[in-house]
């Protein structure tokens, strides 16, 4: 896990190269932490945490932030006093070609059935 | 989760229908499971569980190898005293098309790095 020392708001987050095929799957394997990729993969920008409407407490919440956040599937920066999330799209698509389009995919069909 | 009366030897599986992405990916999370899904997609056929080499205990293995076929990403069958485990290939990509090759892409990149 990389951490930065530039300050108690700055946000701590994987390197590219310590993104663990393992720890993305294991985020991505939660309803809730899938409905808040889905959402940040269907706004292409940047999302306030405010944004997304959760059907659980704001400390559920952060916590599925976080677990996306360390585990290298979103990145997260204070704007002002937003706390703003985006994908990384780049950083996984170099990593593992086609994995997350594939299991945007797989979460759009699912949705469709149920 | 679907059940068979057929005998305690027959072991339970999902139907196709009951098969859901949080659980597939929740399975395929595990650095272990990847290893056996990955064993198994290179065998192209279906594999004894003694064929695995996994660096765990018996117990550790038996529940991976449960993990793997609850949550529907493999089947298994008792075939005389061995019990013989298999993709669901079919299944999978009928439900999540594109998804297990790009999981087993991702492996196999990671692991080529590692």
């Amino acid at each position: 896990m990389a951490t930065t020392a530039a300050g108690s708001r700055e946000l701590a987050h994987p390197e590219r190269v310590g993104i663990r095929l393992e720890g993305v799957l294991h985020a991505l394997s939660d309803p809730m932490r899938l409905l808040i990729v889905r959402d940040l993969a269907a706004a292409e920008c940047e999302l306030a945490c405010s944004a997304f409407a959760l059907p659980v407490s704001k400390s559920t919440s952060t916590h599925h932030f976080r677990v996306l956040r360390e585990s290298g599937v979103i990145e997260q920066a204070y704007r002002g006093t937003a706390k703003m999330s985006g994908l990384r799209r780049d950083d996984l698509e170099e990593l593992f070609p086609g994995l997350l389009d594939a299991v945007l995919a797989a979460a759009d069909a699912q949705a469709g059935r149920d």
